[in-house]
């Protein structure tokens, strides 16, 4: 029998593990070279793993006790491979259709690899060198892509300590904070006697500029982690002030306008207000052209959230979409959506380049006055070398590429649409705009008795077809052949009740119209199963 | 000649990028295997390369439009090799003390690429399964490691979506954020007809509490992200409040007391305390259990940011430099410091685990309320499996593992430290109490002259003397052999004036006494490189 723990622990074996072996170890090369080849012999036959129960995975994850004596690594990379990889979600699959993560490009597993191994830490020169003007120029090919000034303009700032084009940062989170962390705080900066909301804090700023709170504008569709924006800020959640939207779930422009003038009467001064470009749930993109003209008007800052959308610019049949977003003073962009970029990084860009030096920060020991280290202007401080895979990512797959890549999700959507139309029993929600669409199962006998109904009815209904739609999107999950995900939406169609939708999201470049197809045959027959809810159903008949 | 570019791009080859090839590409396949077993092979002869200056660096990333045509993998392969690779920081190496960088476990490699391969979101359930109650588990043994709770704790709390006893995020900065988020939300919490600082915002908060600012309280030596906490946290920089340090670094809990008691007179309320586990620059660890008796006393949140230390904690002959912490309502710990996993992983721990529900947010489309998706209460959303490493390194390090690896590297910093009271012509100027250092070079004639100055003298001298540091500093980084970084310090032995310093963190465990005598020999003979400077110190004799 093999030991599984190493008994006699010397400080010299323990330093084996820190010097590169002249044989890697036999169980982890196999695993390496296993996932290199083929990603499906790591899952189970369900997409999301149903072998075990979530309670089971829990027993198995229960010591909370550190392990006293090292185990050997062969034992260990097995036990990962048992406990972990196969319970974990095939977010790659070409049929995982419910989030936005996607298979990637394949040479992103090798160069992971060799980042790990360089282990830059991009905060500082000292310890990235040449890590750092290559992330000022992929920040660079960013904020072209976004404002597309002129080579002048970027030769003179790009590597410039006095400016930065944006930050990377873990996520879009991040960035969305970072944006309106520099917005409120140009908002409030130092004038006569007050030095500004940075040194004096957000309750002085606000008494010094006579105001009584401070408000963001951003429609309902909003992502959740505005919310925390403006919570951690110190605006509080109901200075996040939600714009109601149209049918296509874009912002009221006219909303809008009444929520800032009511707003100004309070003396709440609105600072900054966000337009989406790409709704998490749906996938629309506000009317960033007015927004601009508006915020241009109301004297504040534009930050367009386009976490997801924001790869559209990539394709030059596309890009259109976002018109108006050359406008922004700042722009979300996650590299981990459309990119293609394993998870973990985000992007916040500026329009100006001075803008970031209300949020400068020093150090002595790093980070000097005048030095180009990244992190002088960056909410997160360590930060790894994962530039180096958007940067290999844009030359490797090169826009055309990702304009391919756009163009092909763009038409997927378009194309599963059209089939959701095509089906009698199935009702769309949400035209996609993007790669995004929501939509719903209703058998046609009760669509036929919805379009006759009263409104107390309507609800009555619905409230039926919402319990239906919850249960064939976890039965789908559980039988595990794909993975469609579930919201709520508040439908104009619908008089703006909560409707349970599927949302799909066509990320993955490897999804095919086949295995949509498929997708709605076996929804069809999953709405069939539950007897009881089928029972209730008839009953409306 | 192989062209460089594809020059007919069809989606059928894109997609290619996004299967999994029969064949590696041979450039990365071998890019790959050289950093597996010989990583010297990737560096100039430099740790920090010198072989370009950064301007010339800047010149190879300086094109700031998005290439056009695709590229070949092999070809950019390559460039990344010869442009970046090369030119990057060789943190790993046993001679880069300056920073707390260090060579890894070689087995994080592959499970790295496993890691980008598998690509989980740890968001939420549904893109992670059984990498979540993975995260909590190891949440829980690092709360157990500072807590030391009763089995029944955690068997009743670790897994319940209820409580989180922590949160994994991108870094050090993020987990300080985090805690004081936590502590200011708690501090300024619902009560009556307000309904709480997350909910109405700051401004609101202090003028219902009646208070005129708020104010957290940290020792000089406190690490410069705290300043950007105070700032996003609309606290604003004055409200991090700076005491003073005694002669070994550590917070004066007189001076501590005496400003909350100003505070309070100007009815500013101090809502944290921080205690700091290894400070940036020096590596003390302020008196934590006299801290947590303050915080009890004043009713403040203690949070201890042990970025640094807190892997100290692994070590059962040094956790108790750390007494006190178990006494914390939050404590930091970086992972991707001294418990050797790559940049990108930091912590933060809770006493209560129910302390986080002033932080908790819930999105219709994931974050259900009940759910156990750890992205309810972290700041940050997507966020990768990179727990996965620390959990494999507790178990093939296991606990005995990591106390070697501190006692080596406090033992090692207590060695270097006699060799330069040793020297006749070096100073200490912090005594380790980790594995952090400072000292200087002082030629031994100006010593003598220094230990008779007048105060004006004093601060001359020591002007000069500075400079002479940072030439030395800055030419041994030049020269490429070592790595020693430098930071300034008021020193009570030099009545508080600034001293430049070098500073040293011996994380490294392949780092060997015989490396830290030579970079003193370097040093020694640099000092005397510099003519018009010696000229200057020559003329005080």
């Amino acid at each position: 029998m093999v030991p599984e723990k190493i008994a006699d622990v010397s400080l010299e074996n323990i330093l084996q593990i820190f010097t590169l072996p002249e044989k890697p170890d036999s169980t982890l090369a196999k695993m390496e070279k296993q996932i290199s080849e083929d990603r499906n012999l790591f899952f189970s036959e369900h997409i999301i793993s149903q072998k075990k129960t979530l309670n089971d995975m829990e027993q198995d994850f229960s010591n909370s006790a550190i392990p006293e004596q090292p185990e050997f690594i062969s034992k260990h990379a097995q036990h990962l491979l048992d406990a972990l990889v196969a319970h974990s979600a095939y977010t790659s699959s070409p049929s995982f259709v419910g989030h936005m993560t996607s298979a990637l490009p394949y040479f992103l597993m090798s160069l992971s690899k060799i980042m790990i191994a360089l282990n830059q830490n991009l905060v500082k020169i000292e310890t990235s060198k040449a890590f750092t003007p290559l992330e000022r120029q992929v920040l660079g090919m960013l904020h072209r892509l976004i404002y597309s000034k002129n080579e002048t303009f970027y030769s003179k700032r790009m590597h410039n300590s006095k400016y930065s084009l944006g930050a990377f940062c873990s996520g879009g989170t991040i960035a969305n904070i970072t944006a309106l962390w520099v917005a409120r705080n140009n908002a409030l900066k130092a004038q006569g006697n007050f030095t500004g909301i940075e040194k004096e804090g957000l309750f002085r700023a606000i008494q010094y500029y006579g105001y009584s709170g401070l408000a963001v504008l951003v429609s309902e569709r909003a992502h959740y982690s505005l919310k925390k924006a403006a919570d951690i800020l110190g605006i509080g959640q109901e200075g996040l002030v939600m714009i109601k939207t149209d049918s296509d779930h874009r912002i009221d422009c006219i909303d809008l306008q009444n929520k800032i003038t009511t707003l100004r009467t309070k003396k709440v001064k609105p600072f900054a207000i966000i337009g989406i470009a790409g709704t998490t749930e749906t996938g629309n993109i506000d009317p960033l052209t007015e927004l601009a003209a508006i915020c241009r008007k109301e004297n504040c800052h534009f930050h367009v959230d386009a976490a997801w959308g924001g790869a559209t610019l990539m394709s030059n049949n596309h890009r259109h979409l976002l018109d108006g977003i050359e406008l922004a003073d700042s722009v979300t962009i996650d590299a981990h959506k459309q990119l293609y970029i394993p998870i973990g990084v985000g992007m916040v860009l500026f329009k100006k380049p001075d803008i970031t030096n209300s949020i400068e920060y020093h150090a002595q020991y790093v980070l000097r006055k005048g030095s180009k280290d990244l992190g002088t202007r960056t909410l997160e401080g360590s930060r790894s070398g994962i530039v180096m895979l958007v940067y290999a990512s844009m030359h490797i797959i090169g826009r055309l590429g990702y304009e391919l890549l756009i163009d092909q999700s763009i038409e997927k959507a378009e194309h599963f649409a059209s089939l959701i139309n095509q089906q009698s029993d199935f009702e769309l929600l949400s035209q996609p705009e993007l790669c995004l669409l929501t939509y719903r199962y209703i058998p046609h006998r009760i669509q036929k008795i919805l379009s006759m109904a009263s409104e107390k009815e309507i609800i009555e209904i619905n409230a039926l077809i919402n319990e239906l739609t919850k249960f064939i999107q976890k039965r789908q999950r559980d039988i595990g052949k794909s993975f469609v995900s579930r919201t709520k939406l508040n439908p104009v169609k619908w008089k703006r009740i909560e409707i349970v939708a599927f949302r799909v999201v066509l990320a993955n470049p490897l999804t095919t119209l086949d295995i949509l197809k498929d997708i709605l045959i076996e929804q069809r027959k999953i709405a069939l199963q539950d007897a009881k809810l089928n029972a209730r159903i008839r009953s409306l008949f």
